[in-house]
């Protein structure tokens, strides 16, 4: 197999970062067409980078014969039908996440593609983050023994619209499960347990939408590491986003990288710059990497990196999450999901 | 008044600690005796630093019409019925951390302290660390607005010896005290509800004593702020005590300080020193400041920054994170003391 | 003017890595045709990323009616003399640094450029690493003051070959003729006079060939300002590229990037990555960003941000710091270019 | 041999500073005298901390034979004197420095000592600076590998009152013969050339004076070394105090030490604290060892770590940096100290 044909599916803004990521550092790769329900916008991104074929209708990309596999980068409510039917189509699939909010429905797409032998890999980007990588990579060495505590703030420069809000799935399903899939990817085992607390602190029609705006969420592994997980909507020095992985033979920190390294120095003291602004700053780098890894994958015929089960793990963890706040207790994953 | 006259009650580290300070640095005090039950020790220690008096039975110290105050440094069994001795004969009091384990031996001497009209100051010292006192002048100028999330890392070099582990009240009445205080202190509210978990990751003996080793607190104060603390009996990298406030306008964090500011830079990468290995050298100067204030609250005739009160909140909430511990639950603070 | 038609005259590693950045973030412009004496190695390059037209000899560049603009990225000795040959054709001109060792030389070439009336800019792209640009920025500002003293760190990580070593016309203006560049970037200011010391510290055939691998220059600048140069050939952790700017109303520091931010805490200490390896990984975006200005220049009919005088400077001071060091003395810059 | 006896001649600041230091924090010392022509100041700082004799003639601490050792504090010009009479009466000397600003009084006070066969430690401080002590520790290690490059940077916050400018011997004996003496330390060679320069950028008045407030040096160390050292009479932003060691096996930096360890992240970027305000502060631990030092010498009966051989190179690198200021011109200190 040489170069890989590609269809994207969605040509909103993640759709077009994937696209010019691929045009320009991914040449083992060729997006052949695009499609989107809004069409005339999605022809106007297609000629921008000389793409020549757009749709309407997925269906064109899924029955092309020259497109090998799929990036999914429509809304979330679309996903799981769209991997159901690229599997069908004998494509291999990137996802965006979430494959969806409920475990039946995720089931069933990742069903789709094990039965049909297609990659699915899912758009867990943050994995793909140098910095974090780094961090994995020393846990994996053994560099920090067995981890005992796992810290991890998130928090975002400014909160959604409150339309978003409302159907996002709540803060644990739309913000938190990044974190969720973080505390996974770096430990290297699965959780058992719970606990979230949250509060609106930053907008009160949030809370009216029936969501917090500020979480602690204590994560427990079953060998035993406890993570803890900060959340808020709203961090007014920019988008604040930090590891640190503390066990028995040390501690990796994974501290914010700064746009520059110049530090003003003058009566007041020292001032350095404000953070990157937002995820597509932040983490720039880890989106090409992660389609790289997709393409890899595919060609060399090898598992993804993210898997389908690592798409539905962090949903599980999401809905304990919810569940634990709403009722204030501890809640087991075994109850959302007996297995 | 002029030069206040104290008396030191317990003759061991700590008690040597402070009649070193003031010898040193606190020339409005003067130290005109010492007892401990280990008198020949005792003897010691004074006889080095040209202290003349010294007693096996505090006794005597309590009766010396030439002492203003009394710094009680012997076990933490000894605090109350010392305080307690100590209010009756009219003297002021420093005593070190906790004055109890339990809440009524703790309102009983608080109560004697009080209606005795002498000053009475807890040990908690680590309010005057200069970085923690800095964080908290950034939270009380309004630098952070409100406060959203509070993180505190507290982690020992290593862990006391298992004898001490079985006597000492278990971890969170030992260790976190200490981050329980530092949370009130630097959010200036208290705290409502509870919800600890941990695990025995260090030392199997420390489980074998009924002790965990490990361990992640989550704090909710009355309004709204949630506070997260994670402890460990064992950093090999050394103390590690870090705090962070984050709030609607800002952020404040705390590192641990350095022992030097060298650098070294070769083929494998930086490498900058370990930590300051333990409470001696991280707080020295924050009980040199500690004592200075009990001082100048006896000599100016004000209370002392460190009440009764502040020493009875931080056991109040111990005891709630050992019974969530205990019964996997968030435990609010009004079923350990109905108040 | 629409999209700018560019040719590139040289095929190596420089004219690689400005065909690359073109053809990935700069849409506004074109590379129509590539020249290079090595012409199988030119066609390699070019089919490798769909440029059309390639020529043995770069005549063909100068003549096509589609290219508005060469970059000239051949070796030293020829930049002069292309020059020449684009301005004779009406071409805009990028050409890297330097210009040629000699000033007559420089003179004739940025003379047939300027009677031409074409652009000319002269690819000393550290001006536009994101890092120097702030520094330059608090300087244009004020956020300094009047600056007083410059420091200027810039080391290689290794020694180039010797044969380079030979020709290169020795290490001020091989390799500090960036650092002038840059000291004369960020002060706003003329160089007066130049005192400038070295030796051969990391490898004796360096100084057999008749240069030194270790120096230390001190440039005085009209104003009055300070600047000290350290250069070494060989910094065995990396590539170090830092300066500070020190002046009336405080200080700027531009440290080194890392790539990433993880950092090991263990029981010898922490530990950073080490530094980026060399100027591809360090300046990559700052190769970008001067492409982009030079073609926002040439689309804008303005003067591009580093010209043919930009050019010719650092030479001079260049020169007078190889005679600085053989002399053992000052050197006026009047004594090298009269004026 | 026990206690030390001392007495301290020159009761100004520096004198009061190794008096509180001897009275906290070296207990094998004991102060039995000062002396002071301003007897009266004297007597009050001698009576505020217990010490019983006060002599206004220095004859009365020479000639006590209770105190084996003097600590000279007075102004400049008296040292060299006071040196020669403490060696006739037989007292160990630790001498604050310069001992003088030429070296033929120079010469005369170092024989004095040696031919008496007493201890003679010159106050240069700052080498026992922990951060400082732990980078000549890596040199001496070999952790650097040979020096290549040294760069001390040495600003005070403010400038001295004129009258004292005007006195002091000027910038290079004054300010920069502290970083002398630190090149020598930390590379552990002797110095062969200078060359320096220097301007009046901060205040005209020091340039009316005859001094310059701003200057650059570089010295060229026999075994190769070049070192760079940058001075200014006003760092608006606090103390500035840093080094660096370039070397064949990698670099230490020292950087300078803070007040406390917060840092504020808001809307406008990071904020940490201003440096230290001046060398009291800065320096404060080395005095503490500097001190410690000269009296484990005295008391052990070995040669001082900072000896008259010490206390005379900086003075003629200072005398050959002003000579080479005067004269625009590299001066090697064979021409200032034939030898």
């Amino acid at each position: 197999m040489n170069t890989i044909g590609l269809g994207i599916i969605g040509a909103g803004r993640i759709g077009q970062l994937h696209l010019d990521n691929i045009l320009r550092f991914i040449p083992e790769a060729s997006v052949r067409a695009i499609s989107d329900i809004a069409v005339d916008h999605a022809k106007a991104v297609a000629e921008a980078r000389g793409v020549e074929r757009v749709h309407a209708d997925s269906a064109a990309v899924f029955e092309a014969p020259d497109i090998d596999a799929v990036l999914i980068c429509s809304s979330t409510d679309t996903h799981a039908s769209f991997i159901e039917a690229a599997a069908k189509a004998g494509k291999h699939i990137f996802c965006e996440k979430p494959i969806a909010l409920d475990l039946e429905t995720i089931d069933r797409a990742v069903k789709a593609a094990d039965e049909a032998g297609v990659a699915l890999q899912i758009g867990f980007n943050r994995r793909f983050d140098p910095n974090f990588m780094e961090a994995r990579r020393q846990v994996a060495d053994g560099a920090i023994g067995t981890p005992h505590i796992v810290r991890i703030s998130s928090r975002d420069p400014e909160p959604p619209p409150i339309d978003y809000v409302k159907v996002s799935g709540g803060m644990f399903l739309d913000m938190t499960i990044h974190d969720f899939d973080m505390a996974r990817y770096i430990v290297g085992d699965e959780v058992e347990e719970v606990f979230a607390t949250g509060a609106v602190l930053v907008n009160p029609a949030i809370g009216e939408a029936g969501d917090v705006d500020t979480a602690v969420t204590t994560l427990r592994f079953r060998g035993g590491t406890i993570c803890v997980i900060d959340n808020s909507r709203e961090a007014v020095y920019g988008y604040d986003q930090r590891l640190e992985v503390f066990g028995s033979r040390g501690m990796v920190c994974v501290g914010n990288p700064k746009p520059h390294t110049a530090v003003h120095s003058g009566r007041d003291g020292d001032a350095a710059p404000p953070l990157l602004h937002f995820f597509l700053e932040r983490y720039a780098q880890s989106f090409v990497t992660e389609l790289r890894s997709f393409i890899d994958a595919v060609r060399g015929g090898i598992a993804p990196p993210v898997t389908g089960a690592d798409g539905r793990a962090p949903v599980v963890i999401g809905l304990a999450a919810r569940r634990s706040l709403r009722e204030g207790r501890v809640v087991r994953l075994s109850e959302i999901d007996p297995g």
